[in-house]
């Protein structure tokens, strides 16, 4: 499946970020020498600083490795529109930047999400047939990992932006998870046809009219299936997939602080733990987001990547991973085929004036 | 706060629920012996069935005990309405028309939720002022317990639902967590104003309006706050509801069925997990939602609990007890009120037309 393998000229906006800029240069440091196959790295950020850090991680004369200046740098509570507004040169500007002017095949970045998808909106345009870009997100679980595509780009979706992002989870779990027919579901109050809200009866019925060889649809989904492999894509709107994702995430952090806390009440349970401390790592560690810790924005006409703001340098090395693997794949003339498909198929009047006027 | 306390008269749905009228019956065997203050209990199903289940239960004597007959049974995957139409002596139909003739105070019922909303949106109407009953559930968490609602009996919410589930909410969490000034937070994509949806946009707008002696609305959360004792009650609306709570369901299902599997690996895992077993055994407790295990569905002109389909004796013994302290509040005179006075202030021109006209 290939899945630690990595390619391309990657693009890290080295500004954004909860641990500042030392901890993306370490982060890149260790990218490059675990995957030999980025073919270079581009830092993006304020020039003296990023060249001070390259020096100290020893990496200054790698050829690899190069820095394109940029002066300013957008904060995490930052309006989006205002922020692109106000601030030009900014490292998250540059750096899409250089994925739009074909000096970088990707970016990341660990930077504002709402500025990161205006930004990339905004410069990249999103492809032919896409309205709006939508984040996918890896979830793992006790025996398989999910997309959950979309946590968070898009909170005010149509049915044919849902459609799309069922075509773009689609490829994207190819690429990540390695899948050859991935299954698609739709998230829903339950699975019968009689249940949901108008989006999702009319998404439901787009997704059954494009099931087939190219798009394995398994029909809606309950909260209940989510973990439980039912589908390897969640496909949702962007509201309801960032308060899940948001609310699954303090979920499992809530449990983790409270089931500490009881053992640390008293010693016999804290050497009982210590005696079954393997079952706990092996959970942690499996449902840690580690491995798929960059989260893509799908439906651009260029590779952005979004790393969670309170990024270490592993979470770092993920996705500068993800960003090198999606590039390989060449996600997105994959993507915009099947996205002509479907709006020939969803939207046959729009798609083909011609033969129906 | 008298949380234990339980009165009225309480109609039972004895023919709902996966386990059948017998789990029911010893249920309701067991609430009389805990409750004193509960008036009667009216079992409504299967006349025969039932006079034999209460003489194997030994309370066949017992005068706080009584049938009323019901000949048929709504199945939990029949269409809601279509249901209704065709089985007009259904035991849910007829234990809500207890409650609509005065006979009962409340009505329980483990059976299929979407037949209950209807039946109970068309046999007793929505109260004064709202158009759409919200389901409330409380969700226990490390430090608190908070009410979620609408866990799923409005899909398609408007913003003035969403204000009606913040009144409903504020008032039910009075009785049941015994709280004297809750603290309402709507679900959103994150804290900002400038983030979210159209929907989320508006009613943020009226809840502040509201905010005051009446209503202690602290502002959006987002899903990372929703398990952190930031709020009391989450309001949000039924499609988002009920994935959130099944998801959040599925995810805490599949930690410990992993942590169980993991732990049962190795002897020496096993012995330290016994030896820690009181953590866990704390935990689960803790977050074993048995205590609240009945949602009311709240914003009707009577009192409705909907308790799970899979309910177990204890689970349905929870529902009585809540649907009895809902009765002793007198949570629907407490809830007009405020409801006609929020109306006033988010639809003026609605709610006094021989003043603007």
């Amino acid at each position: 499946m290939g899945t630690e393998r990595a390619f391309g000229t990657v693009a890290v906006d080295a500004m954004g970020g909860d641990h500042g800029p030392s901890e993306v240069v370490r982060a890149v440091k260790l990218s490059l020498e675990k995957y030999k196959s980025i073919e270079g790295i581009v830092l993006v950020g304020n020039e003296n600083l990023l060249e001070r850090l390259i020096k100290v991680e020893g990496i200054h004369k790698n050829p690899r490795i190069s820095i394109y200046p940029a002066s300013e740098i957008i904060g995490m509570d930052e309006k989006p529109i205002q922020s692109l507004k106000q601030k030009k040169d900014a490292s998250l500007v540059r750096a899409i930047e250089l994925v739009k002017d074909g000096k970088c095949q990707a970016v990341v970045s660990c930077g504002n999400t709402g500025s990161l998808t205006a930004c990339g909106i905004l410069k990249l345009r999103p492809m032919d047939g896409v309205e709006r870009p939508a984040l996918a997100t890896v979830i793992p679980s006790k025996d398989h990992s999910f997309i959950l595509i979309d946590a968070g780009a898009n909170p005010m979706a149509k049915s044919d932006h849902l459609v799309h992002n069922a075509i773009l989870g689609n490829h994207y779990s190819k690429v990540v998870l390695g899948l050859q027919k991935p299954r698609i579901g739709l998230l829903n109050i339950g699975p019968e046809e009689n249940k949901g809200n108008e989006l999702t009866y009319e998404t439901n019925k787009f997704l059954k009219k494009l099931n087939g060889p190219n798009l394995n649809y398994c029909g809606m989904i309950e909260g209940l299936q989510v973990f439980e492999n039912s589908v390897d894509v969640v496909v949702c709107d962007g509201f309801i997939g960032n308060i899940l994702l948001k609310t699954c995430e303090g979920l499992f952090g809530m449990i983790q602080n409270f089931l500490k806390e009881e053992i640390g009440k008293n010693p016999i349970r804290l050497a009982g733990a210590i005696l079954a401390q393997g079952a706990f790592k092996k959970v942690k560690r499996r449902l840690d987001p580690e491995k798929y810790a960059g989260a893509p924005l799908l439906g651009l006409r260029g590779h952005v990547l979004k790393a969670h703001g309170a990024s270490t340098s592993k979470y770092i090395i993920s996705a500068i991973r993800i960003a090198s693997q999606i590039v390989h794949y060449d996600l997105i003339s994959h993507t915009t085929d099947d996205i002509e498909w479907a709006n020939q198929i969803i939207r046959p009047h729009e798609a083909k004036p011609l033969t129906t006027s």
